[in-house]
C-alpha cells in the first residue's frame, strides 16, 4: 500500500509500506475523509517529536473498515467510522487513574504518526478499535465530521479543563481550528463575555460566529492588558491558550483573576530559553498563591468522546463545517492539503480531503 | 407602607407595615419589577412552609436603592439593583461549607416571604446588602432582568448540578419557567440531546427554542418509557426535575443511565405517601448501586451570581424575556398577576409587573 | 473441576463443571484464598439477583494465574494476584463516562457469582485480565490481602463518595466489614470526629481501632437523634450508609447537614413498602431543597485500585486483617465460612480460607 | 499600646500605637499565644511584600477578644479564639467565586503584617469577626493550637489541592513547618507512600512521625531523579511544593507521572531569572500536554476551618504540638522567637510564645 509519509526531518514524500497486521482487538481502516494538522507541519519540518524515518503522517480521519480482529464487535467490515487523533489503550493504568490520553507513558495515547504509521495510507492500523471506533453518523456531512477527531475534541477540551462558570469571562489565546473550538467550547459551557486573541480576517469572522464577544488584536497593544481595560481591572474567570509562542502562558496569567483557571491546549515545541523553560511570571502568579491554576492535557479519544460530539453536530450546537476552508478531492491530494497547512495563508483555517 | 400579603393560609390581602429599619449591614430598598412565583402560590394555598399571618409575599424584583447602612459601600441610594430571591448571610458556617443558600439553617438564605416580609410592598429590606444586591446594567430589559434572582438561577443550578458532559443527552421532567430555564442552562452546558417533558403549547414553543430537541408528552404514555425508547434503551446521561408530583423522581431514576446524575430543583410540598415519602425505585436505583446520583439544592443568591446571569442576557446567550407571557402595570396589579399565576392558563408562563 | 454452588434459591453444593475457556484476553486462576461476602448470603438465601442455577459461588479471592490469553503480557502462569471482585470491561462506554463497574449495563462490571461462576471452585475465570488483575506484593499476608477485592474497595469507596472535607464529622451506619473500611475510609480522607452506629461487641472493638470516636448503638434510641444530640443539633458533614434495612437512608437524611453528603454503600435487596419504594423522608431532604447529596456506587475495580489498596497495607495505614475473625485451611472448608457468614454470630467480621 | 513592627526594610524594633478601633462587623483581641511565621522573616528581611514603615508584624496567633462590634454574636469579650492568619472579606465577589483568600485582590485575605498591623502587638484588629473568629476548645494545647492559624492550614490545603486517591503516591518538596502539615496532610487524604524531601534531622524524625515513609536528601542527587527511581521510573500521583528555591517547580514536574496534580504552597519570593520567571521544564511537562497540573493557593482562612483543624488535634487525628520546638514566655520575647525563626538552627521547627 502506499502512504504519505515524513522521510526524515524536513522531508515528506510517497512510500510503499505493508498492509498493516490486524490483531484480535485491533481494526484495519481506509481514509474516508482526512485532514492535514499544525503537529504534522509540526512533526516534519520542526522535528518536534523528535526524527523519524519513513513514518506515514496524519491522525485526523474518519474512515471505512475493512477488517477487524476476533474479539471486535462494536463495527464490523465496511462500517463508516470515526477515528479519533488519539486511540488510549483502554484500561492501562493511566487510564484506570483517570488519564485516558496518557497509556503506555506520556501522551502515548497519540499513536498516529507519533508511535506509528498514521492515517494518511490506504489501510491504518487502530488499536482497541472495539472502544475507540464510534459509527459515524449519516446525517452529518464529513467536512463536519472530520473536524471531530482532534479540532472538535481539543478545542473543546481547552474549555472543558477551563471551569467556566455559567456567565463567566473567558479569554481564548489564538484562534486557528484549535482555538475556534475552544471558543465554540466556552460557550458551550456556558460563557459569557469571550474575548477571542486573534487577527487574521477570516478566523476572527468564524470567532464571532463561534461566540467571541470581543475580538483582541496584538497589533493594538498586550493582549492581556487590553482584556485588563475591557474588564476594569478584573480579569477573566478562564483562559484558554490554543497558540502563540513558549510566551503565551505569561499573557494568560496576566489576564486571569485571582482564583482562575488557565486551560492550555497548545502543543510547546520549544522553550523561551536556552534551557528549553516555558516561564510563568511570578508577580502575576501571585507570588505562587493568587490560585491561578494551570491545567493541561491531551485531546481525549475514544468512542464516546466521539458519539459526544458528533451529537453536537447533529443537535445544530456548532457547526464545524465552517473551519473546512479549502476541500480536495482524492487521497493523492494530501500533499496538497498538507502543503497549504504548512503556508497557512490569511483565508485558510483547515483544508481538508474527501478520499472518495 | 402597603404590601401584598398573605394573611393566613388560603387568604391574601393588601396590609399596612412599618417600613422595615436599615441595620449597617442592610439596605431598603423600593420595587423596580416583580415577579409572582409558584412558590407564592404554594405558600399561600397550600401551606407549604408553614403558617403566615399577614406576611408580604414576594421573592422576584428588581429594585431601587432607598437607603444603605453604614457599611454598604457597593451601592447607593437611587441606584437600580437586581435583588436575589436567596439572600445569603455570607461568612455563616453553612456558607463556609459552600452552601451559600442554606445560611442560618435549612433553606435559611431563602428569607423574603419565608422568614421576614417579600418584595411584594413598597419598601423591603435586604440584609448582606453589600454582597447581595447587583446593579442592574442599563442595556438588559426589565421583562428580561426580572427572570434573573430566581427563575434563572433555579433552573441553571438545575443543569449545573446535573454534570452534563459536552453532547451528553439530558432530560428535564417539567417546563414551567423553571423547567424553560433548566433547558437553556443545559443547553448552555453543552448538553447534546434534550428531552423536554411537557405538554402546554407555549412552553412547548419555548422549550424548543432554549434548546429542546425532543419533547415528550405524558399523554403518550410513561416520559421515562418514552425516553429509554428514543434512546435505543440507553437512557439519559442526566435528569433533571422540575415539576411534576412526589414520584417524579422515579421518572427520572427510570430514565437515567447507570452512572448518572438526578439534578432536583422541585419544591416537594407533599409525599407520595401517608407519611409523607417521596419515593425511590428500587430496582431502577441498581438496588443502590447503579451510580445514579441525586443531587439537590436551593437557587443561589447573592451579588456575582446575578452578575453572571446578566451577563448571559447581555452577551445574546439566552433571551428569558420570552417567558414574561404578561405584563401588568403598577405595583397593586401584584394582585392580578399572582391570581394568574395561581389558575395558570395554557399560554401563561410568568407574569411581571413593573412598579414604575 | 469442582465448584461451591448455588444450585437453587435457598439451596447451595458442591458440582463439577468444565475448567472454563480462555479468550485472548483473559486469565484462568486457581483460589490461593478466598472469603465469603454477605452477598453471597443475601444471593442464595434471598434471591437478590434473580435465581440462578448451579452457578459457583463467591467473589472474593488472591489467585495463582494458571493460564493468560495471546494479549496479556501483564501476568504470566504462576503469579500471585489481587482479583478485583469487580472486573470492568475496560473501554466499555460506561467506563469512557467514568463508570468502571457498570459496563455493558446497571453493575454489570459485577460478573463473579452474578453473570458468571465465581471464584469458589478449583479455577475462575477472569476477563479482560492485562488490567484487572494486580499483583500480589509478597510483604502483605493473605488475610490481610484478601479484604481488598470488596471490602476495602466497597468500604473506602463509602468514604471517598461522601466528600468528607478535613476535620469534618461523619456518620457510619452499619459496622459490618463493609462499614468498618468506611470508618478506616473516613479516617484515610481525613474526618474528625466519626459516629459509628451498631452494637456487636468485635465490630466496636475494631470501629475503635479504625478511628471511630463516637459509638451510636440503636438500642439507645434513634441513631439519628442521638447524633444530632451530640452535635449540638449540627448534623454531620457526610454520611455513609453500610447496613441496615430500606429505611437506613432516612436515619442519614436527618443525621445530615444542609449541604452534605450522603455516600451509599449498601445492597438494598428489598424495598420498604409492597412497591419496592426506598423512602426518602421529605423533611429532613429539605423539601428536596437542603443540598443532601445522594451517591452511590459499585465497588470499583481493577488493577490500580488493587495496587492502591495494597499499599494502603503496605505503609501500615490500616490493617485489615484484623476483620479475619476466622481463618480456615482448604478449598473445601469454604462450606464452612458461608454458613458462618450466614448465622454470624458475635464475634463473626470475616471468615476466611486459604486454599494452599 | 505597644508592638513589634518592622521599622523598615531590613529592620526591626518596638513602636508605639493607638488601640486598633471597631466597627460594627470587627472584633479588638489581645493576643494569647503568637508564633513567627517564615513569611515574617521574608516581609522583614527580603522586602517580599515590598516595603512597609511601623507595621507591626505577625499573623498567627490566639487571642483573647477585647471588644466587638454591634453586629458580632457569635464571640463575645474575654473568649479564648482561635484567630485565623487569613480573615477573608467574607461575602466579596472571589469569595462568592470561591476563593475566599483572595478578597478585595490577589492574596487580599491576608491581611495582617501585609496590609494592616499584625498580631505581634498588645492588641489588634480582626475584620469580619462574627464569620473569622472561632472559639480555642478548652482540651488542646497552646502549643498545638497555635498552629492552626497558618501552618495547618497551609500546609493541608497542599495536600487538599494535590488530588490525592487513597492509596496514592505523593512526594512533599520541603520539610519546614509547612511541609510536615503537608505530609500530615497527605497522609489524611488517604496517601500510601510518602515521599518527603529534605535533611535536617529534627524535621526529619517528625515527618516520619507524620507519615512520610521514604526520606529523599538533596545530598544525594537530585531528588525527582531519586524518587523516580524508587519508584521504577513511575513517578508520583501528587506533589506537594513547600519549601525551595524558584526552580522547586521543575523538580517536581520531573518526578510526577504523566497525569497528576502539582500542588504548590511556596510563597515564591523571587523569580530564577533576570525576568522574575518561574520556569517551567517543557519536556518534563510533556510540551504542555502531559496533564500534570499546576494548582496554587493560598493559607484558607475563616472560622469554620479553624474549627475544623480544632478537630484534627482534638480527635488525635495529628499532633502538631510535636512542631513547637522552643516555647517562650511573655509578649516581649516575640523578637527573640522571630529571631530564632531568622537564623533557624538545626533542631529548630516552630519556636512560639505564651503571651499569659
Amino acid at each position: 500500500m502506499k502512504g504519505f509519509a515524513m522521510l526524515k526531518i524536513g522531508e515528506v514524500g510517497w512510500i510503499e509500506k505493508d498492509r498493516p497486521k490486524c490483531g484480535p482487538n485491533d481494526a484495519i481502516c481506509r481514509p474516508l475523509a482526512l485532514a492535514p494538522c499544525t503537529s504534522d507541519v509540526h512533526t516534519v519540518y520542526e522535528g518536534a517529536v523528535g526524527d523519524r524515518h519513513n513514518m506515514i503522517l496524519g491522525h485526523e480521519a474518519l474512515g471505512i473498515v475493512d477488517e477487524v480482529g476476533s474479539e471486535v464487535k462494536s463495527v464490523k467490515k465496511g462500517d463508516r467510522v470515526i477515528v479519533p487523533a488519539i486511540t488510549p489503550d483502554w484500561g492501562d493504568e493511566a487510564e484506570q487513574r483517570g488519564y485516558s490520553s496518557q497509556t503506555t507513558g506520556p501522551l502515548g495515547g497519540w499513536k498516529f504518526s507519533n508511535f506509528k504509521d498514521g492515517v494518511f495510507g490506504e489501510f491504518f492500523h487502530v488499536n482497541h478499535a472495539e472502544y475507540n471506533l464510534a459509527k459515524l453518523p449519516p446525517d452529518i456531512s464529513l467536512e463536519a465530521a472530520v473536524m471531530i477527531p482532534d479540532m472538535m475534541s481539543t478545542g473543546f477540551m481547552g474549555a472543558e479543563n477551563a471551569n467556566i462558570p455559567i456567565g463567566g469571562t473567558v479569554a481564548v489565546f489564538g484562534i486557528g481550528p484549535v482555538g475556534l473550538c475552544g471558543i465554540a467550547g466556552a460557550k458551550l459551557r456556558g460563557a459569557g463575555r469571550i474575548f477571542a486573541v486573534g487577527t487574521r480576517p477570516k478566523p476572527v469572522e468564524i470567532a464571532k460566529k463561534y461566540g467571541a464577544t470581543d475580538i483582541i488584536s496584538y497589533k493594538n497593544g498586550n493582549a492581556a492588558e487590553q482584556i485588563l481595560e475591557l474588564t476594569d481591572g478584573a480579569g477573566v474567570d478562564s483562559c484558554i491558550t490554543s497558540g502563540g509562542g513558549p510566551d503565551i502562558i505569561m499573557d494568560a496569567m496576566k489576564a486571569a483573576k485571582a482564583g482562575s483557571y488557565i486551560s492550555n491546549n497548545n502543543y510547546f515545541g520549544k522553550g523561551m530559553t536556552d534551557k528549553d523553560w516555558i516561564p510563568l511570571n511570578r508577580a502575576d502568579w501571585g507570588v505562587g498563591m493568587a490560585s491561578k491554576q494551570l491545567i493541561t492535557g491531551l485531546c481525549p479519544g475514544g468512542k464516546v468522546r466521539m458519539e459526544r460530539l458528533a451529537s453536537i453536530i447533529q443537535t445544530g450546537r456548532m457547526d464545524p463545517a465552517l473551519m473546512a476552508t479549502h476541500v480536495f478531492k482524492g487521497l493523492d491530494k494530501i500533499e496538497d492539503a498538507l502543503a497549504m497547512m504548512k503556508t497557512k495563508g490569511p483565508d485558510v483555517i483547515k483544508p481538508v480531503v474527501m478520499c472518495e
